[in-house]
C-alpha cells in the first residue's frame, strides 16, 4: 500500500504526521457527487451499485489528501435485508416500510448471509478496492447493533424514540431478543467485508447516546463487544455519539480505536482512556462552513488537543454537513499534515 | 410554607423523603392542561395571560403530592421581549421573525426592563404564588444566554444550528456582545421573578451540549456564572443538555443544584461533584411511556443511584413527554415519596 499511515495510527504507531479521514466523506457538500447521485436516480440506488458506490467513494481522494477510503454504503443496510423495507424519502431521515412491534415478527427475525443477501455491498467493497490500487486503505462500516434496533423498532429517527424506549422499558426481553440477531447479523457483514478487501471496519453506534449509563452498557456496548470479539482480525472503530462519560467502558470493548463526538475535550478523553487505544476525531463539523482561516485555526485547535502522542487519527466529530464548503475541507486536509508534521518536528 | 421540602433539599439539609418535581410538569399529558391551552387559543396566549398561567401551573399539583410548583411560561420570553418576535407553529418549537444576523442589529441589542416589557410573567409569577397560597414553593426560570442565542440566531431549533456556529467560529465578537446582553437581561429578569415571589430559579441551558467542551466553558457557562453572581439570595438550579462531561464545572459555577440529564449516571455524577451542591434528576422521560410497575421499578432504580444522602430532588432527565401516561405520573410520584421515605429508615 502506497500510504498505509491510518492503519499505523490505528495500531498506535508513530506516523510522520496525523492521518486524516471525514465521516461521510464522499457526501452532499461535493458537486461531483451530487451529479454521480443524480445519475444514479437516488441515494440508495447509488448505495446499491457497487460501480457507483467505487466511483462516490473515490471522489473525496481525488480533491483532498485524505489518509483512507470509506465503503460508500448506508448504516441501516442489514435491516434492510432482513427484509424491512429500507426507504427514504427527500429531505427526511431513513425509514423502514416494516417496522419491528410484534412480538411474532420479532421472533421471526434472523440473520441474513450476507453472500446473497448483501452481494451488492460487498461487490461495491471489491470494486472499491480495486480503483483504490492500494492509494490508502479502505475502511468497511456497520451500525450498531442498537442503532440499527433503534430504526428497526421505530420506524424512522425520531426525538424522543418512544416506540423503542418504550419496547426497552416494558419488554426488554423483546429488545434483546432483537439485539442478539443484529449483533449476530452485523458480526457476519462485517466479517464478509473484511473478507472482501476492507482494511479496518467501524461501528456507528448514533444513537447508544439516547441511552441511560446503565441501558448503554446493558443495550449498546454489550452486543458491539459480541460484534468486535468475533471480527477477523483487522482494526475496529467504535463512535457512539453523545458518549462523552462512557469513554473508559468503549476503549475496553476490544476495539482498536474510539471515536469522539466534538463535544468531548481530547486531553480529559486521552487521560481517562490511557494509552491502550487510538482515539480518532473530533472537529466540531460546523466549523467547515467558516472561511479557510478558521478552519485552519481550529484544525490547530483540535491537534493541540490531542498532542503529538501516536494514535490520533483525525476526523470531524460527527459526519460532515452538506454545507461545509469544498474550499474549508481542503484547507483542513492541508492543515492537518502540515500543522502534525511541524509538530513532530518541534517534538524531536 | 407547609411545604418547604425542595428548599430543604436544595440546601442539602436532611428531609424525610426526596423531593419531586417534573420539568415542564404542566404540559400536553394532562388533560386539563389541553383544556386552558384550548380556551387561551394557543401556547402563547396561555403564557401570556397571567390567571391562565397560574391556573395551568397548579393542575399537576392537583393532580399529584409535588413538591414545587414552576411558573408556567416559556425559555424565549426574553428574547421576544428585546423585539425578536416569537411565534410557535403547530407541531413545531419556537421560531423568531426577525433573527439576530447583521452586525447593525446586534451592536443595537439591549436588555429589557422586566418591569415594563415582562410584565406578564412578574404577574404570573404573583398569581401563582397567590394561587399556591403557601403549599410547596415557586421555581423560577429562564433560558440561558447561550441557549437564548442559539435561538436568536438561528431563528428556530435546529439539527446543527449553522447559522449560530458560523457566527461563532466566524464572529466570536458578535456572538459575546449578544451573550453579554443577553447576561445582563437573564439576570434582571430572574431578580424581578425572585422579587415578585419566585423562591428557587432555574437556568435551562437546553443547548449548552452542542458546543465543545472549550466552548461550552466559552459561551454558555461563562455567562451563566455572571448571571448567578448577580442573582439575589434563591437558590439556584442549572441544567444543561449534554454536559455529562462538564459538571465539575457547572458544580463550580455557583449554583445550589445540577440538573443531571438521563444519560448521567447519579453515582458517578456525585463521586465527581462531590456534596457542594445538589443534584436534579435523572429519570429517562420516555419511561413515563411505559405501564406504573415498571414506572415504579425505574424510579427506584434512579433513587438508589443516587443514595440517601441529602441533596437530591428527583425529576425527569429532561421535559415530560405530551405522550407520558397520567396513571405512569402518579405512580412515579407516589414511588418517590414511598421508596425515599423507607432508603431513609433503613439507613437509621
Amino acid at each position: 500500500m502506497s500510504n498505509d499511515i491510518l492503519l499505523r495510527a490505528l495500531a498506535r504507531q508513530p506516523t510522520e504526521y496525523t492521518p486524516v479521514w471525514l465521516m461521510r466523506q464522499a457526501g452532499r457538500y461535493l458537486p461531483e457527487y451530487n451529479a454521480t447521485r443524480a445519475k444514479a436516480g437516488s441515494f440508495l440506488a447509488l448505495a446499491k451499485s457497487p460501480a457507483l458506490a467505487a466511483e462516490v467513494a473515490l471522489q473525496p481522494l481525488e480533491r483532498y489528501p485524505l489518509d483512507a477510503a470509506i465503503l460508500f454504503s448506508d448504516i441501516l443496510t442489514v435491516p434492510d435485508a432482513m427484509g424491512l423495507g429500507l426507504f427514504f424519502t427527500e429531505g427526511e431521515g431513513p425509514r423502514f416500510e416494516r417496522p419491528l412491534r410484534e412480538e411474532a415478527a420479532i421472533l421471526r427475525l434472523g440473520a441474513p448471509d450476507p453472500a446473497a443477501e448483501l452481494r451488492y455491498v460487498l461487490d461495491a467493497v471489491r470494486e472499491t478496492r480495486r480503483a483504490l490500487n492500494g492509494r490508502v486503505p479502505l475502511i468497511g462500516f456497520s451500525g450498531s447493533p442498537y442503532t440499527l434496533a433503534c430504526y428497526m423498532v421505530e420506524g424512522s429517527g425520531s426525538d424522543d424514540w418512544r416506540a423503542l424506549k418504550g419496547m426497552l422499558y416494558a419488554r426488554p426481553d423483546l429488545l434483546h431478543r432483537i439485539l442478539a440477531v443484529n449483533a449476530r447479523a452485523v458480526a457476519d457483514y462485517l466479517n464478509a467485508q473484511i473478507d472482501a478487501g476492507a482494511q479496518a471496519v467501524m461501528l456507528f453506534d448514533t444513537w447508544g447516546g439516547n441511552l441511560t449509563a446503565a441501558g448503554y452498557e446493558e443495550f449498546s456496548l454489550a452486543y458491539m463487544r459480541k460484534v468486535i470479539s468475533e471480527l477477523r482480525d483487522v482494526p475496529c472503530i467504535v463512535f457512539t455519539k453523545g458518549a462523552g462519560a462512557w469513554l473508559e467502558a468503549i476503549a475496553a470493548s476490544g476495539c482498536a480505536a474510539v471515536g469522539l463526538d466534538w463535544t468531548v475535550d481530547p486531553a480529559s478523553a486521552r487521560s481517562r482512556i490511557g494509552a491502550k487505544v487510538a482515539l480518532q476525531g473530533n472537529l466540531d463539523p460546523a466549523v467547515l462552513v467558516a472561511p479557510p482561516d478558521i478552519v485552519r485555526a481550529q484544525a490547530r485547535r483540535v491537534l493541540d488537543a490531542f498532542g503529538p502522542a501516536p494514535g490520533h487519527i483525525f476526523n470531524l466529530g460527527h459526519g460532515i454537513s452538506p454545507h461545509a464548503r469544498v474550499d474549508a475541507v481542503a484547507a483542513l486536509v492541508d492543515e492537518v499534515r502540515a500543522y502534525s508534521m511541524r509538530m513532530r518536528k518541534a517534538r524531536v
